[in-house]
């Protein structure tokens, strides 16, 4: 049933930092600042005014040294940064497995949301410290900061599930998540900045 | 890609105690009493003396609702309490994926070690809250309490990887962990009881 007589990597502890996103030993790291975002925001004025006003991180991402490949379980830490653009909260890139695989996200640390899209619906799941998000096969999905401090998850998901961006280029991501008074409102994706619709959902 | 035209599972939030070792919702729950270890500690007349004085409980394990299905990744809470049985940490039975998958452990609560055989060699990791244990494709595993309280840990694993308990009543584990004084004591896996040869390791 193994695809290979030796084993492709030996077992080993991976010392576990919930409060300041490190992984040791550490793999890849991705930083993704605004000017990477291109196309996300539906506010694309106010995205233009965030790359030219520092273009900041927007979030970061530590790997761990587990590779990407079929058969391992890989993990990270994903850091969204606090903030809006337009009113639209900060957010990962989101995407889509072309593999379809399921993957968790563990709250770690400040207030997020996870947003799910399987190309027809939408689902919204609060997460915070002591919260798994379970992202079934099939659902694209984008992480959210709804706080006022960075927050951080840890994923875990099968090394062949795969990244693929582009479809939520193509497909959207169902709803955006916009900073509303004291709450989040989340409003069809297609309403330009500041229009929510009757459809609009608060959470 | 997907293998149907409908995602399994809808996307859905876990509540997870590390501190209680509860998952909410909650899937099957398992419990195994020393009656249920039988022909894993090397020290027969121990295990049976300890059947007749009660029984007890040596491990639980919680498991969220995701299914053990294909493209699924299940999770679990497993409580190992604290105890030795001829020498020998309380410890989970062990087993061999027989779709090796990789798999991680998460150090939540006590002091453990995570053991893995591959059929030649052995290895043995220390966790401990904020420790996560890597168990690569092909390598069996059994988790050890080796402090004085439960050790808890967090399993996330793909669903199609099974578990083959009898590989290791066949082919062992590499190493037994045996109470020494204040130390974890490493001994070949074969070696009976209070004989620990000179090939014995300490952690």
């Amino acid at each position: 049933m193994s695809t290979s007589a030796t084993p492709p990597l030996q077992p080993f502890a991976i010392r576990f930092g919930a409060d300041n996103a490190t992984l040791e030993p550490q793999g890849p790291t991705l930083q993704r600042r605004m000017s990477d975002l291109e196309g996300l925001f539906a506010d694309r004025r106010a995205w233009e005014q965030a790359v030219a006003d520092g273009d900041p991180v927007v979030y970061t991402v530590v790997s761990s040294p587990v590779p990407e490949t079929a058969r391992e379980l890989p993990q990270s830490i994903t850091t969204i940064f606090p903030g809006d653009t337009g009113g639209e909260f900060w957010m990962t890139k989101g995407h889509q497995h072309p593999d379809p695989q399921g993957e968790i996200y563990l709250g770690l640390e400040g207030h997020g949301g996870l947003l799910l899209f399987d190309g027809e619906r939408a689902e919204w799941l609060d997460i915070s410290p002591g919260v798994i998000g379970y992202i079934p096969p099939g659902w694209a999905h984008r992480s959210v900061n709804v706080g006022d401090e960075p927050y951080r998850f840890l994923a875990v998901y099968p090394g062949s599930a795969g990244h693929d961006y582009g479809w939520v280029l193509t497909h959207g991501m169902g709803l955006r998540a916009r900073r509303s008074a004291d709450r989040v409102e989340l409003v069809p994706f297609g309403t330009p900045a500041g229009t929510a619709g009757p459809t609009a959902r608060s959470h």
